[in-house]
């Protein structure tokens, strides 16, 4: 099988340049090659030799964790934006789960302080059929710490590509406020309330 | 909220003694306790001083993921082998994308490839409902390597723990033979029914 | 070059049975033969198409400190009971340094402390030429968390496979006191006079 | 014991701008400031309830090699342009290793193949007085991957914060040309020289 490269219908962003998308794109772009490299370069070694390559092939495969969650990620993180911003819904099954776990605190209020984490990576919020609820931690480059088995609903890059066109780290706030700035809830309330039909399975 | 533990109502196991059984419900017991005491820490340090102590909310909220994932894993695990013992059913759905992904190798046979991988760790396979497929990898430790996003449709312990009050290391192969003799097809089956419900959403 | 895997002068050791160490000894030697082929694997890929192999080169490469430190660590590890039990030297510069840096806690104390974290890894006690101290930390798997550019002067092995022929992981403390009871500490004082060596260049 | 912010002596740049190397600075002193952070609360938490607070005091301690690693490295990565670029000596002990390592290829060209790992990280060059040579790796982050006990030689960072201000990532090669153009190659090799005098101990 081949990963396709997906196109994402981009509005103008606020506080995010038309260069800083494009470099980032284009990164993201290169997860997609190189997650079909690796499934291109399992599949000629297995061809050519199983036994042989198999210390190889098991090296390739534990790397597509990262180059995979590279592909997914960023879909989560540009999808976001597609549509244009648009406000929380209180009424949504979201602001309800947000409201029993993180109380008054509210969810970009949360994901805000778990932004204040130290190191490269991502914010991630995901929902939780199983225990009918949502977390929300810091995930290390793209594939350490993702919660197991658990959909993604929002994806907040931190990784210093995602800015540094725009901003220096120093001013990481500015970014996180513009990524709140073009956030399309609509598009996490119905990743959410997707997930949650797993639960009713 | 407070995870809880589960009980898992397993039968005799073939090539699994009790000890064994025993030892590794002890260690799925301190996941949940330790991963409860991360969200009780975490409020604590935040009712205290949320500014002060921010570092340290942090350092815990890193890892979650391991406490957690190290819940979730073990619950994929013994629910496993729940009911017994059943063969897979040729006419699933899993088939279907089994036989797409792997042809003729088949799942069982590809797990066991990838069990070959060095270090401690799981072999997961999961459910791809937005690539409408399944993926098998290596995942070290608990999270280090999990697919972003995807529900987990199998997992394979193999933490030394999972096999070693049984067998040594170089036996390795006889823990995996025990793994799937025990093995409950239908859950795996109905999992991966379910996750790929989302993919229709 | 071909890394040798080595031959430890063992004595019978408290607490640690024959078939433990044959066990273990037998890991050590994986990560050996891993290591090499990891140079060998590198060596024909380049030989073959340096360029066409750039990602499998670069990716057995990164896992190169998972096996070299599995070489590493064994070394340190076993070669601590080579000689048989000493008791500490209370006016060795080790010594002089461990009353700096945790006062009246010592470095056993300290050691038993750190081994208290969770998951699988290694105690790992370094020398600190450029900064005239040392350092205990805990290390995951092999090659996660090392200290950049530090000898390593004490290592205590917490992979399940360094203690679970003997005992199960709630007894992990009896393994702890087996390591002490074993360990010869004029070995851990010449390895931290020969790091320090370094400072005076 | 407090880890002070150290300061270089660096000339002006070939390649990297002023603002770089400022907001490169800033970077470093944030994990000089982090890891006494570190140092500070452990000791805070063991005054205060040592045993109640032991897996806080546990998960700081994990964290401390990304802190103090984030320190090293960059003390090691700053002071390779003090004095000003020197060409390397072909009659120094570091050019004897590299030619029975590297052959033909040479440490400079082998350390540009290595920075072609995908990742943000570190290419690290270390001196092995045990192997009596030397090794090149990629380091992921500050701490995954680091070879255990060794010195470090040579240090070209790769995180995105060290080149973004002047480069985008597609032009991450002229940031390693700004870096072999600046470097004080006679700093790499009295490290190596310091490091080797370990062996003969």
């Amino acid at each position: 099988m081949t990963y396709p490269t997906k196109t994402f219908n981009l509005p103008v962003l606020e506080g995010l340049s038309e260069k800083q998308i494009q470099v980032h794109l284009a990164l993201y772009e290169g997860y997609v090659k190189h997650t079909n490299l690796i499934v291109e370069k399992i599949n000629a070694l297995k061809a050519s030799d199983a036994d042989g390559n198999a210390y190889l092939i098991a090296e390739l495969r534990r790397r597509f964790g990262f180059e995979f969650d590279g592909i997914r990620m960023h879909e989560y993180y540009f999808e976001q934006f597609e549509g244009g911003a648009t406000a929380s819904d209180i009424n949504s099954a979201l602001a309800a789960a947000v409201a029993q776990k993180y109380e008054n605190q509210g969810l970009e209020a949360h994901i805000r302080e778990v932004a204040g984490s130290r190191g490269i990576g991502w914010v991630v919020a995901y929902a939780d059929p199983r225990g009918n609820t949502l977390h929300t931690v810091f995930v290390n480059d793209h594939e350490l710490g993702q919660l197991a088995g658990l959909p993604v609903m929002l994806a907040l890059d931190l990784w210093e590509h995602a800015f540094m066109v725009d901003y220096v780290p120093a001013e990481k706030k500015n970014y996180i406020d513009a990524f709140f700035a073009n956030l399309n809830w609509s598009v996490v309330e119905k990743r959410f309330e997707d997930a949650m039909k797993m639960s009713a399975a």
